[in-house]
């Protein structure tokens, strides 16, 4: 506390700590309580009590994923446990380790928990298989100060260190190489999970970096304020995490990406504790230095906390929703509407395969009365307005700020929607668009029981490459398919999600029936590379948000090119000449 | 041309290129037909006829600038040639690149000119003395491949290069080592002064790093845009010194700043020419690439040209002014705007002092009526209001942006102006008080002739540390000026220039009497760290928006610290393992 000047007081200590690894699932996504299932009538319903549609039948659902090539009749068997290698030790660490202060822990189902973040071939090891490396011990600090200790420990004794966060990465960021032979040190950031100071007058908060995002707003609702980063993990993402992979939140436009949102960052290096000497707002003092950690991916260090901007809680909230006739009508609001500085806290685009989705979704409990309303609405659109229902696509809307500015851009969100026949759909559709994020989600793991693989891509691209992307790229998918032997017609859905001056950001989601592929990881492996190599030939970014990881790293040659990559090897040689930081993200 | 794929089309190349060092002075700032200068009945004018005042009298000036302790009868001699020694010449590399089809020139005055920027240290060197280093020899490249001919050449013969922008800089940039037996070459990038390409679909642009912001701005107009950047120097300083020095523009809450405006950075630095293949509006890709050369100040490489965000023409440009009781309760004011992002395009705040010098400075030609109304005004606001002329300071406003936006904003600043007993001051003093920043610059030289010598700082700071920096900087200066024996009083000032979320920017504006001091420069120079450490010590920044050139070197591992500071010295290692690149900027 004291290191950090006199401005600071402990704000709490109430989040309870609970270890992660015993509320979340072991072998797929989110909230053990939560859970998409099958009931005795063939219908699909969500567990658990946490989400709009828990506890809820969604009656459409399963004619939905049988459409999709999915059969109930056919389930796989999910591994109860993860079978684990016995750690490689070292002892003179471990000792040394086991004096400080803090949990340390070698258990093996909490070795594999911390070896692996959610991408597909992450979630198939989970269920399936084995990893062919696991972390050999994991360490839980509570303070900067420990860190620093573990730090010189595995300096003095060779061991490998890894920053842990919520573990919800996507790009292989905390695979392990199979050959590495030194003992591998999980740090667990999960207990340094305090929002140290809130300053009301320079509207800024001090946080550690193991705190959940969802925790996070939680505290600092408590002062009036929030940070407004909802990246669609951000009930397990943590405030490290969103620095280490150069975060982005679906709320940007208002609250800003993670460089927007961090004024300092306070990292453990392998050469020393570092924090920007001043918390000025903007420093013209060389290249700014925060960013050589807002991306690092574990390579430089470990963060223990940051200073962030927070805003006043929002005046108003408001939802909305437009539909379009096509999709690429909708692309060109969305155009319009990022070149013009138009932007609502979220604005996103799904295309007609990801509206009938959401449709398929509409849970049962809906009265007849809205059921009625809905089929007006719905005739309406489709025989008034006559919007073709297989062309059909949808725009959801959040705004957020003074009453002022949330009237200025409905009004200015309308006036453009209006010049591409867009029509308002309500502010319930806009909602629920907004939160069924989080639920969609848990629906990969209830696919892969029944074969149906699922993984999205996400990418951001200039706005003079949007039509090429947007055709290209799910049609290379789809080629792809049929060259790799996969008979059913696979789900492929693109989803406009964040505005720019210059271009956007689009996921293209991908699923696949996976049941008589002989070796579904690798066919699927083999279609995301080239479905990237397609993203980066129509000018799309080898990631907008996720980072690189491991998953990315053959391609950042391409994407980086030299000499940034020297340069990037220049940073890494300068902080962590010993390579004590394990992950080797980024770059080999 | 072809280098950068088949998007771009040569536009134009109407820059008809007349050679600075032809039309900027020799010894001080500026156009040389533009000068401040005293008539035969005591008046200050205006020379020339490009800025508003021009060619004008400015009555109540001369009494203005007589109470800052100026004597009109005591006018020092400056020097018509700057003495140069001899050139230290490199005849391999002489011969080598005169074989380029380029200008190269060992001018001594041209040598001269290319080796300073605009401190007031250099401004007394121009005036009065000489310098201890000069470049030996200038080049004018013309396109990208003769810059990657000049840095081999550079690297094959073991010569220094130093890219020379609009040569604005007041960070000592372009000072040079006396101690350096190399021959050093100055790499003029005036030449490469051309906008390649408008993509207005993606509303980006692609420039060359040579040309000024303003004529910038001509040529993007022409297509319906601009870039919206505008320091203080943007009628010289250049897209390439702006990337370089990590500039901000007095606009940048509409626009950005200069790291908000890049795409991409192109560069040709010692190890290759670099540019991020893919311009994707946003990559999560590992640390910035981009920002290791936003704020480089020349030590990696020379910057080409860059990829800019542009904007449409603004539908709506509009002025106001708005005067507060006090400069403390303006300062309340500006908070409120920040925390709350009412952001107009510009909003700056001058104290009493300043308020002031601009009243001042203005012109004879007010018609009687102007003079009437004024004087009204000047009684209602003192009498009836019970402003205090004595602390009353003035909030000048700049508005763009669609007419719905302006509205809002303008509704919005009035709202809080009216919470802090603000005032209306009316569009014209808005305008006025934006456009004579422009002006003021020229005063600096017309001062020095007359031994008063004048300089800015500029800090950011966060908000909470702005009373404390208000109080404390201006006190320590003018606490440093008793010390080192200046008698007469100096010209301490404030102003706010720029809004954050989280604090704001500040000029404190320094002018003192020089006459009666053996040493004025030294004297300045001690004052001014003095007033760096104070500004440090309050919280603020070593540099906003100006950069740390050699000027303030000496504070950079208080400003940055190390691990920092290696990792800094890294990426110079990794990207100009043979110090090819001269200037000796940021760090020792």
């Amino acid at each position: 506390m004291e290191r950090c000047g006199n401005r600071l007081s402990l704000i709490s200590n109430h989040l309870s700590h609970v270890p992660k690894h015993n509320w979340f699932k072991s072998d797929g996504w989110g909230f053990r309580d939560t859970k998409f299932d099958v009931n005795s009538k063939g219908q699909v319903f969500l567990q658990g009590s946490r989400y709009e549609y828990s506890g809820k039948v969604l009656p459409h659902f399963a004619k939905w994923v049988e459409e999709q090539g999915l059969d109930f009749g056919s389930r796989a068997k999910i591994q109860e446990i993860i079978q684990v290698d016995p750690p490689i030790n070292n002892e003179n660490f471990l000792r040394d380790v086991k004096k400080l202060p803090i949990i340390v822990s070698q258990d093996n189902q909490e070795r594999a928990f911390h070896s692996h973040g959610h991408t597909l071939q992450e979630m198939f090891i989970v269920k399936f298989s084995k990893f062919a490396r696991c972390v050999d011990v994991i360490v839980y600090p509570t303070n900067e100060i420990e860190v620093e200790k573990i730090m010189n420990l595995a300096n003095e004794h060779n061991v490998l260190l890894v920053p842990y966060g919520g573990g919800t990465n996507v790009t292989h960021a905390l695979q392990l190489d199979e050959k590495e032979t030194r003992m591998i040190c999980s740090v667990d950031m999960s207990k340094m999970n305090h929002v140290r100071m809130v300053n009301l007058t320079s509207m800024t908060a001090v946080v550690e970096a193991g705190i959940a995002g969802k925790d996070m707003e939680e505290e600092l609702a408590r002062y009036g304020v929030c940070c407004g980063h909802e990246p669609d993990s951000v009930e397990f993402s943590t405030l490290g995490g969103w620095i280490s992979t150069r975060a982005s939140g679906m709320k940007k436009n208002v609250y800003g990406n993670i460089e927007d949102i961090i004024i300092s960052v306070r990292i453990v290096t392998p050469i020393g504790t570092w924090e920007k000497p001043c918390s000025a707002p903007r420093q013209s003092t060389g290249p700014d230095a925060n960013n050589f950690f807002i991306g690092h991916e574990g390579l430089f260090g470990i963060i223990t906390q940051a200073i962030i901007k927070v805003k006043t809680l929002p005046e108003v909230k408001a939802y909305d929703s437009i539909v379009f006739p096509s999709f690429e009508i909708g692309a060109k609001f969305m155009h319009e509407c990022g070149i013009k500085q138009i932007r609502p806290a979220s604005i996103r685009l799904v295309d007609n395969k990801q509206f009938r989705f959401a449709l398929a979704l509409k849970p049962a409990e809906h009265s007849q009365f809205k059921t009625f309303i809905d089929s007006i609405k719905k005739y309406y659109i489709t025989a008034i307005k006559k919007y073709d229902p297989e062309t059909i696509c949808a725009c959801t809307l959040v705004f957020e700020g003074s009453a002022g500015q949330v009237a200025l851009q409905q009004k200015q969100v309308l006036e453009i929607a209006k010049k591409y026949k867009g029509m308002r759909a309500g502010e319930e559709n806009g909602k629920r668009g907004y939160f069924l994020t989080f639920t969609i989600a848990y629906i990969r793991d209830f696919g892969m029981e029944y074969y149906l693989y699922a993984e999205s891509f996400e990418a951001a691209v200039p706005w003079d490459n949007l039509d090429k992307f947007l055709y290209q790229v799910p049609k290379a998918i789809e080629q792809a398919c049929i060259d790799k032997g996969i008979r059913k017609k696979p789900f492929i859905s693109s989803r406009i999600t964040q505005l720019y001056d210059t271009g956007c950001c689009i996921y293209i989601y991908f699923g696949f029936f996976a049941k008589d592929l002989a070796d579904p990881v690798k066919t699927y492996t083999e279609i995301e590379d080239l479905a990237r190599e397609e993203i980066m030939k129509c000018g799309g970014s080898l990631s907008h948000h996720h980072g690189v990881g491991k998953l990315r790293k053959g391609f950042m040659n391409k994407a980086l090119g030299e000499p940034a990559l020297t340069m990037l090897r220049g940073l890494q040689n300068a902080i962590d000449p010993k390579r004590i930081m394990a992950n080797s993200n980024l770059f080999s």
